[in-house]
Formats: structure tokens, C-alpha cells, sequence
């Protein structure tokens, strides 16, 4: 099926929104009026361009409050729609958005509106254009899609039909099986948003916290298979009002926005995609860092050993248990320190992953690789981390373990098993995509977001997770830019035994993030835990939770650069991620980089 | 009366929070319990801290889900309030708050919620501590201020009484009559929020956009009054969760805070603050930039002229009717080039001014100044700018204009009467603030926020004014820290015929900002106007609006450094700014700026 979208779903100017829809893929879009009204460019210097684009002009959405009006009032809207289809003819677009009207002085009077709508849609007729008669949820007698249809279908005029918008008809809680009872080539344009199912005004919800599908909480995918049922054969169309895509640059959001097209018409059955491959576990974790020395100490002193070497770049693979770090001086390093930089996903099928990945967009990364080495397949996740699919040590697939020579060491006397989570702080303007980027593309299942307060701002964060938690990525963002030292990524180490793992790392010269002692005071308050338990926790900075599944224990060590790790004693059972600690970890990590200065 | 504020209202580490609570000027602190828990202080070092800073700590709430629960659970809560209690009594605090149950255990029995009540009451009193009982707008049986003091009432324990919470009181549109049927002594503590009227899940509302009294819609004063009434006389404490403060440096937060607690007071008739004296016009307007020329420039292009120097400093007085604009160049400037530094404020009564401001803290500036200068009562906006309170050529009060010496000058042809508004763009997290300030200190009334799309992000504007609109403010913001240039402040100029303005402008020289062809087609559309009026503006870049009262023309110029200037005809019922056309306004600055690159 063709896609669109709504020039108001774009930051920028016209032209920059024109852009970034034609770059991600789009066939066509809808010109927002105030996009054309703002814009330098004549109507057909913008028709021209989206020519040059690729892009068609699906819809142009001019007038409100037509129908259902005193005589004099629509003889004024008449005028005025009749400017505006001289202006449509000009910008090359042929169907016209009508929503239904809000006007104080319309009136509940369904005859009137049909015969006032056939007259617009006469008018139009001359100019060649199609009227979409769209129920807005908060309209004022017209609230309902099933009602707009009976007013179209009473007027029986060609050039009149309706539209159909998922947010007005989901925030309604309206039932969308009535859909299937219009006929397809009645219905002259299909608008398409989700929403986070939030208990508010329904305006207010439309305007600022409209999301693309997949992102928020309707069921899209229902809705469009119904439409589809009718013969409807007109484009898919996202109109998104959101605060944030309003800020955010163009260019990726208009991708996220074609994303989730592409998934909704394989949910669908409209578009065949590669199918999904969910990894299997976290085959490495790649850090890049100019400086390896203080990072090899801590490494060394978690359990690590320096286990082999890259043959041709200057990359070391730490490993303890199943948990493998590759330490990169090369050329990437940054000038900010030590960055998480790439991410290896153990793939049952790497070449297949990667084939989705490409096929929703996610940008594949050129690598520069010896000749000898195993090839990798690799994307780009929407924060810059690299996402390797790999196979580790399988027969029949390249390996990319044999790149590295194993350098003579010492068995490990950690007791980390393997890397429980990573933990992914998201650019700003970019968490929904993150979430819908993972579980698209990853195949991934995301949890619920949650709330956490950090004493300067409060963060909301979101794990991303396979069926067996062999993979599980939490997401999180500030409110506002904040300071990155502290919104550092981190690595979490699970282990059997986080006292004593902890107390090896101290030992070895580690340096755990303390813990404030009323802390502890409190976990004996809330919790049956033997003195012997609150003091081992008390002294190494062991912070503790409970689910009704299972317990969970973990600690921290300092930063270094723009990473820290994390070791976790999670019992099967347990969901989280200590969510419930993590204002208690934030301020414990402010007051240490406050202390020293960094 | 006392006032406090809980720590959860403020951002950073719990020391800082306190710090600010007491520069500002609170006599206690509520200490939410995350902020003790995560803080490196024991409680000891916590009390010691509040005694040195001359703060009471007035309230602690350390557990929730207490009462109405099966018998091994209370005994679970009890064990964990003997440790709380323990605590508290570190804490040199004798009153706990405890909020009504939302256990999924929990059970709709008023006797069973009395009897444990009192248990806990019991136990309270051996450590010479109070339960005060509130009831959670979304409790699960208990969530009317009425339903938990008949619970109270019905308990009969002298360490038992009840909290009111503003926010769970209004939130739920109970009537606040009932709270003067409370005995005042059983009125154990007033937690008091504002928030804007939002039709949203009330959770939701409560947690991220409660704000002080006087920044949302709840009739605060009103509830209070009835309190007082009772004879309740603990102190007046603020319980406000808010994103944006949670962010925002503590230090203006508090004083902000405090500030809306003083006109509280003044309200119900428990402090008496210096009147308000409302201004009755702008005196001038003071730009600061390190060189003149430009502005020089554009001010004679704009038909002002160079009428007055000052006699000790580098400042031009600017004049064109009743508009005056002062041009320093003095050390004051600054490296990112032209601004808008001051405002003088015609004061029937500037020193009373100057009183009110200091009362309600506002920062007042030291003056340099000759000895020979009139005096010039003069405070800080939280934005920085400086608000001079003075008198214009009025007999017995000191004169600024007289500190300025003629200078030879024709006179002006121009046709600008007055400065008709001023614009100015608030710090991020200061938007509420600006708007109870400009309320409270200067007596101005502020009208309804309105939305504004610009191309990179939606803003907020809300305008405040005087009775007779010769004082009127347009305070907007954006919704995360943007391109500066673009969001410079500006000056409106009122005058009676916009059109010649412009054309003397730009036969002066003067550039002004273009505007789109497709906007004036859309104009065409919308409104009668004749084509002579439509050629006349489109040929200007003249914008165009109406509301029932009126009409607003208006035009741009270009940006000096980050400051511009609006011509402004506006007839004299028009309320508004034309808000309607700041899209393409905005949308047309950035289009000049991407071109100019500046």
C-alpha cells in the first residue's frame, strides 16, 4: 500500500519535512495548512518539489467548521473553500479534509449538514477534488465515525466520502467493527495515530500526545485489517500531533514514522518482511576507550581476564562465565572517555536479522574488517549503538571468536555467569523510538515504563526483553538534557553471589558506589532480613528488592568515563530492575562525581 | 503563621533542598522520605543541618498502606513504625503523616481503620509523636477529608488528628465548607498545592503537575480561610510534585515558593504586606548593546529620535510620542550583542512599588548612580530583567528624565504613540513563576495561556496586564531550551496606522521581515478585506487578525542582535497579540536567520 504522512508530524520548515518524509521512504504526504501558509514557496513550487521528491500530495486539510451553520456563515465557508480548491488545484492535490464542525453557532441537524456537505462537494467537483467528511471525537454534534458515515451516506453525492482517523475513533472507545459496514470506495482517506492510553481530555490527548502505531496503546493493527476488509485502496496515513516529534529532528522521526508503517501492513498481511530473528543472549559488549589502562583494572578486579586479542585491530575480549567484553583503543575512541559503544547479539540466524533490520530501516554499518576476519552483520540502533548479530563458537556460521587469539591467562576467579542487562540511556527526543525500534526490528518484548527520580529530574525508563531474560536492554530517558556523567550507559554482571563477588572486587581494589546507611535503616523497616544479610549489604553497598517472584541484589561501581557496571543476584522469578533503589543509586552517584568533581 | 515546604517540591540533594528552604525564607521543612534515605547524612547530622539553617522539620511521611488491613499485615506495619518512629525521634520530629490505605488488602471497615489507627496512635505516643491522618484523593475506600475525619472522630485518640491536603480536597471537587466542622487542635497539619484545571487521571495530575497557590486554578484562598477558622495553627506547608521543579535550580524554586505563601497570607488576612501599586504605564525601555550603530539605525528608520543623553552615563534616550527607548552602551553590555535590559515601569507610587517587591522578594538592585541622579527603585524579574518603578516629568516625585539632557533634535514624523506590549521569552523552568510574579509583585492580571507552533517546537505564551491595557506583558516560553536567536524578546510600538509606519520604515531604510504570498491568500479567504488593504499588507509583510471586539495589524523588523521590534495597530477592544499569526511570524524569522545565518 502507498504510505503518507502529515506534515505536522515533522519538525522544521516545509521544506525540511518534505525531506525527511521523501528520505524514509514515504509515497506521499498531507500538507498541514499552517506548513503551506508559513512557507516561502508558491503552491506549485511546493507541488514541483515533491515531484522531485517522489512524493505525492495525498490530502489538504484547509476548512473547519463547514457544515451544519446558518446560511450566511456557510455561504462565507463557500467562498473561502472555494479559495482554497483554486489553491489545491494549484498545489496538485485532489482530496480535501472536512472535520466536523465545532463551530458554537452549528446545530444538531443531520439533514442540514448533508445538504450543506453535498453543495461543498458540488463545488468541489469543479475543481476536480474529493471531500473526506472526518467525525472529529471532540466535534460538536458529529463526535462519532458511524455518525459522519450515516451524514455522507444520506447525501449520496460521488465527491463526498468519509475519512476514517484511528484516534478519533480508539479515544472514543468507539467499536471499530462498524468500519466494515462502509464501503471501500466510500471511504476517501484513512488517518492513522496511536496514543499512550492516558485517562484525559480527549483534545488535549489529540494534540500533544498522539504517537506513530506500535508506539502507544490502540489496537491500530485492528482497525486497519477492518478497513482493509471494506476494498479501501487509498494510502495509510500517519497524522501525529506530539510535542516532543515536534522538537525532535526531522530526519530520524519521519524513519521511526516509516517503521511503523512497515510493521503495521506486516501485522496486516499486507507487506512481507524478513521475519523476525530474536537473539538468543549477549554474545559481547564492546567498549571504546582511549585510555585501556583504568578500565583494565577494573575489569580485572570484577573477575575479568584478559582472554585473547584481536588478530589485526587493537581490541582485547575480557571474559568471566558467558560474559565477554571487547576493550577497543582503535581509532573510534572518543574524546569523551570510555563509551559503550557496540552491543553483540547472539542471532540464531545473523544474515536474517540483519536483512530485517535493513528492510525497517535501521541503518547498516559498513565495516572495515581485514579479509580474514569473520564477517559481521551490523546496524545502527536510534542511539548510535551499534548492534552486532552474531553466532559465537556455532558450527556452520561464521565465528567471530576465531578472529581473536587467545593470549595466555589465568582462569577467572569471578563468579559472574553472564551480562544480566545493559542499561541504555536514549537521547531525548528518542524513547518512543528506541521501544518500538527494539521490539520492531529485535523482535523484542518492551515492559511497562516506569517513573524513576533522580534528585535533578525525574527519568522514565523502559525494559526491552526476549521470553527467557537472556536478553534484556532497559531504556531510559531524562525529562531535559542532564548531566551525562551521571546518565551513563551501564553493564550489568549477573552473578550467584553478589556478596561475595562483591566483596572479591573490594578486595582486588575495586571501588563499589557507597550507599547512604539510612538506606539500610529502611530495608530493615520494610523487610524480615537477618542482621548477618543488612550488614554484609551495609558494608559493601548492596541495595536489595522484592517482587512477588523472586529477590533481587545488586551493587555498583564507579564510573569510569561514561560507563559503570553493575552486579546483580537476581532469583529467577524477579521482573525488575530495582527500580525501586534507583533514586537512592542516582543521588549516590551524584553526591560521589559532586565530591570528586567528576 | 509558619510556613514550610516539603523537600519533595525541590530539586537536588536533600542539603541543597534545604539550603534553599531556608534562603528563602521558610521557617520548616516537610522531609519526604526518599530524600532522607538517599542522603550520605544520618539523621542526627540531618537535624543538626535544619537547626544551623533555622528550619523546624514539621512532618515526616514514612509509610503508607497502614491501616484497614488483615491482622499479620498491621502487625507487619506496626514493627515497621516502632523503626520509623525511632527514627523520627532522631530526627527531632513529632509528627508523622500517614496517608489513607491503597493495599489491595485493604478493607472498606471504618471501625477496623479506627481501631488500628489508634494502635498506631498508641505506640506514636511513646515516643511523643502524632499521626496525622490524611485522605489520598485516589484511596481505596478512604478518599474524602470528611470520611477520614469521621474515622478520626470515631478513634477519639489525643495523638491522633487529621492532615488536609489542598490538592486531594479540590482535586476531587469536594466542597471545603465541611473543614470548618473540624475542631482546630484535630487539624494536625495543612499540606497546601495548586494545580492547573486538567481533566486527567487524578494520580497522574497529582504526581507531575501540582504547582504553588496561585499558578494553577484551585480557590486556595478560600480553603484556607475555612481552615483558619477552625483555629488550626500549625504552619502553612507546600506538598508540590511537579516535573518541571524537579529540574529547576532550587534556589529560585523556593523563593518562588515562598512567595506564593506570602500572597496567601495577604489573601486570608494573616500578613500584612505593602499595597500593590499597579503600574500605570511603560516609562521606557532600556537596550543594552556594545555598539549603537545598528540600533541607531533602526530606531530613526522606526521614526524615533535621539532627544535626550544622560548626563553622568553612556545612555541615549530615544523618543517617539509617549515611547521611550534608552540606549546604553555602558559596561553593562554584553557579548552576545543587543539586548533588553530594563524596563521602567510608570509607578503612581514608586517607592511603595519597590516595598511590595522587596516584601515579596524579589531581588532589589543596588544602584550605581551619581549623586545628582533621581533615585530609581528598581528590582529583578526572575527572568533578570530590571524593572525600574518611576515617575515621568510628575511634580513631587523624583523625575529619571530629568538625570538627561536635551540634545539638539528635530522632531519626530513618525506615527508611533506608545510601547504597546512587551514580549519577553522566560527561562525554561520558569514560565509559572514569571506569571506569579508579574501577578503578585506588580499587580498585573494575567490572562489565558495559549499555544504557539513554531516550526522547531510548540511554545506557551500567556500575556499579563494592567486595567487599561498600558501595561501589558506577553510572557512566553518554549518547550525545551531552543535557538536563541530566533526566540529573542522584542517591543511592540503602538500606532494608528501601521501601513504608513511600515512604508516610512522602509523608505527610512529599515528592513522589515517578509512574510509568505501564501498567507495573504489565506487572508483573502478568511476575512472581507478590500484588495487595496491586501496589496497594501502583503506588500509590507503586514500580518492580520480580529476577534469580536476588534483588529489587530501588525508588522516585524528584522533582529538586532536578540532583541526586535513589532508596529502594532490594535483597536482598542482587541484582547489579544495575534497569536494567531505567530507560526508564520516564527516560520518566517527562521527563514531569514537560515538564509542570513544569523
Amino acid at each position: 500500500m502507498r504510505t503518507s504522512i502529515a506534515t505536522v508530524s515533522l519538525s522544521g520548515s516545509l521544506t525540511e519535512k518534505l525531506t525527511a518524509a521523501s528520505r524514509a521512504g514515504f509515497d506521499g504526504v498531507e500538507i498541514f495548512e499552517n506548513d503551506l501558509l508559513a512557507s516561502p514557496l508558491t503552491p506549485e513550487e511546493i507541488r514541483g518539489r515533491c515531484a522531485d521528491l517522489g512524493l505525492t500530495i495525498d490530502l489538504y486539510q484547509p476548512m473547519r467548521d463547514i457544515e451544519a451553520v446558518p446560511a450566511g456563515e456557510f455561504a462565507r465557508n463557500l467562498r473561502r473553500a472555494r479559495r482554497k480548491f483554486e489553491l489545491m488545484r494549484r498545489l496538485g492535490t485532489d482530496t480535501v479534509l472536512v472535520c466536523s464542525s465545532v463551530h458554537p453557532l452549528a446545530v444538531d441537524d443531520d439533514a442540514l449538514a448533508a445538504a450543506q456537505l453535498t453543495e461543498l462537494a458540488d463545488l468541489a467537483s469543479d475543481f476536480g477534488i474529493r471531500v473526506a467528511y472526518e467525525a472529529l471525537a471532540w466535534g460538536r454534534h458529529v463526535s462519532t465515525y458511524d455518525h459522519a458515515w450515516r451524514i455522507v451516506e444520506s447525501a449520496g453525492h460521488p465527491a463526498l466520502g468519509t475519512c476514517l482517523d484511528s484516534f478519533h475513533i480508539l479515544s472514543r472507545g468507539s467499536d471499530p467493527k462498524g468500519v466494515e459496514d462502509i464501503p471501500g470506495e466510500k471511504i476517501f482517506f484513512l488517518q492513522l495515530a496511536d496514543a499512550p492510553l492516558l485517562a484525559m481530555d480527549v483534545l488535549q490527548w489529540s494534540r500533544h500526545y498522539r504517537c506513530f502505531p506500535g508506539q502507544g496503546g490502540f489496537d491500530i493493527t485492528d482497525l486497519v485489517r477492518r478497513v482493509l476488509r471494506t476494498g479501501y485502496d487509498g494510502p495509510l496515513s500517519l497524522e501525529v500531533f506530539n510535542d516532543v516529534y515536534r522538537q525532535a529532528d526531522a530526519g530520524p522521526t519521519a524513519v521511526d514514522a516509516h517503521r511503523s508503517l512497515l510493521v503495521l501492513e506486516e501485522a496486516v498481511g499486507v507487506r512481507d518482511l524478513p521475519a523476525p530473528v530474536v537473539p538468543s543472549g549477549i554474545a559481547f559488549a564492546e567498549l571504546v576507550t582511549p585510555d585501556a589502562a583504568p578500565l583494565s583494572s577494573l575489569l580485572g578486579a570484577l573477575g575479568f581476564v584478559r582472554a585473547a586479542r584481536h588478530r589485526s585491530k587493537p581490541v582485547d575480549l575480557w571474559q568471566q562465565g558467558e560474559a565477554r567484553l571487547l576493550v577497543n583503543t582503535g581509532p573510534a575512541g572518543r574524546r569523551d572517555g570510555t563509551v559503550l559503544a557496540a552491543i553483540g547479539l547472539e542471532s540464531p540466524d545473523p544474515e536474517g536479522a540483519s536483512h530485517r533490520a535493513e528492510a525497517l530501516l535501521a541503518p547498516v554499518l559498513p565495516r572495515r574488517r581485514a579479509t580474514e576476519d569473520a564477517p559481521l552483520d551490523a546496524v545502527a540502533a536510534p542511539d548510535g549503538t551499534e548492534l552486532f548479530f552474531c553466532a559465537t563458537d556455532r558450527p556452520g556460521r561464521p565465528n567471530w571468536r576465531a578472529d581473536f587469539e587467545d593470549v595466555p591467562h589465568d582462569p577467572s576467579a569471578g563468579t559472574v555467569r553472564r551480562v544480566d542487562h545493559l542499561a541504555l540511556v536514549q537521547p531525548w527526543h528518542q524513547f518512543d523510538e528506541a521501544a518500538l525500534f527494539h521490539r520492531s526490528v529485535l523482535g523484542l518484548h518492551a515492559q511497562e515504563s516506569v517513573d524513576v527520580a533522580d534528585p535533578y529530574g525525574l527519568m522514565r525508563s523502559r525494559a526491552v526483553t526476549n521470553a527467557d531474560g537472556t536478553v534484556r536492554v532497559a531504556l531510559s530517558v531524562g525529562a531535559a538534557p542532564t548531566d551525562d556523567t551521571v546518565h551513563a550507559q551501564h553493564i550489568a554482571l549477573a552473578t550467584d553471589d553478589v556478596v561475595g563477588a562483591a566483596r572479591r572486587f573490594r578486595e582486588a581494589g575495586g571501588r563499589l558506589l557507597p550507599m547512604p546507611a539510612n538506606y539500610y535503616d529502611d530495608l530493615a523497616a520494610r523487610f524480615d532480613l537477618t542482621d548477618e544479610e543488612l550488614d554484609a549489604y551495609r558494608g559493601l553497598g548492596i541495595l536489595y528488592d522484592r517482587d512477588a517472584h523472586g529477590e533481587f541484589r545488586h551493587c555498583y561501581t564507579r564510573t569510569v568515563g561514561r560507563v559503570f557496571f553493575e552486579l546483580v543476584q537476581r532469583d529467577a522469578g524477579y521482573r525488575g530492575y530495582g527500580a525501586q533503589n534507583a533514586p537512592v543509586r542516582l543521588a549516590a552517584q551524584h553526591a560521589v562525581n559532586s565530591v570528586t568533581g567528576g
